[in-house]
């Protein structure tokens, strides 16, 4: 026992905890890379699927068109997913490059710029789905005290690739979270509570 | 020089570091103590404003009358305050129990359940805000090109009253992500890269 005492001396501690940080940090990071290119595609898919949306109707000889950019829930959604999937590009390229630089997020400023971009994405597209959400339920249902007529009877295509569109972005709001989560891991675990972890931290 | 060296042995650094994470710890307590409370009286207060709200309009001798309840998303916004206003409540009395004990949060279960509790009410209280200012927004400014029109020329008392409760249920929103904040910091700061601070977290 006192052999083992004196072999592990302050100086081994770090080597070890090294390797077991290595482990976590390569688990969080293939996580953060899958659901970053998750997040991508799919606010991609969502802005095509509403942005391109439109539906033809002809009612006693006059042309109605639904787009859209009638609207501003949807207008609003296209381009909180347009934001995410750009954001989460860029995102992806750094993953990618710290992957292959071996790298592992010991700086306190990028961590911080991660965790607020993080943040900022989950909770714009969660307030950008409900709005759109909220606007698709007046327009399935609608509102009879408020004699606000359902146009989803009428538009039923254009509803429907509205709906879809919606659940895709909900998805990506979702992953969003899950990511401002390992995010907010990755930043604070460097405020650990030690004196040498933070001197490692910074 | 040398003195000061030998002087400072590793034993000291603990201590110091103690100290430091004492004044760290008061400081985000009081913070979390303060914002909780600022919680737990708007959400109240948004909660009353918007249930207690209705107007009586005579068209035509026909006797009109609008109240929260014939919107949906009013309804949740109200709910989703009298959660967040118990949440709150809940977290405040710990707050002051923990004040008095003099207890610093090192417990992981506890600290990832408020983490988790703190998230959830932030996403919740977020999702209500959106979902009633859009249906806000429409009750307003109407939305011409699916002809659901404006109800607030109507109806202008009852539709101010509820703008003050959800002005009043965003500032819960927003304290509930800086409190989200805080605690994503408490819980993970737990998980400092070293292995004393790993031994003193669990």
């Amino acid at each position: 026992m006192s052999y083992l005492g004196i072999g592990v001396s302050p100086g081994n501690v770090p080597v070890y905890h090294g390797n077991n940080l290595k482990v976590i940090d390569r688990r969080v990071r293939v996580t953060e890379l899958v659901l970053r290119c998750v997040i991508c595609g799919l606010a991609i898919l969502g802005a095509v699927l509403i942005g391109t949306d439109s539906q033809v109707k002809v009612i006693f000889s006059i042309e109605k068109i639904a787009k859209f950019t009638d609207m501003k829930a949807l207008v609003f959604l296209v381009i909180a997913n347009g934001l995410a999937a750009a954001y989460s590009l860029v995102q992806v390229l750094r993953c990618i490059l710290s992957m292959i630089r071996g790298s592992v997020l010991f700086n306190k400023p990028l961590a911080w710029a991660i965790f607020s971009g993080d943040q900022l994405m989950a909770y714009l597209t969660l307030v950008a789905v409900a709005a759109a959400a909220q606007s698709a339920v007046f327009a399935k249902l609608g509102q009879t005290e408020l004699q606000w007529m359902k146009i989803c009877d009428m538009y039923g295509k254009f509803c429907n690739q509205v709906g879809e569109g919606i659940a895709s972005s909900l998805i990506v709001s979702l992953s969003m979270i899950v990511l401002s989560g390992i995010s907010a891991f990755s930043l604070f675990r460097l405020y650990g509570n030690n004196s040498k972890g933070k001197g490692n931290a910074r």
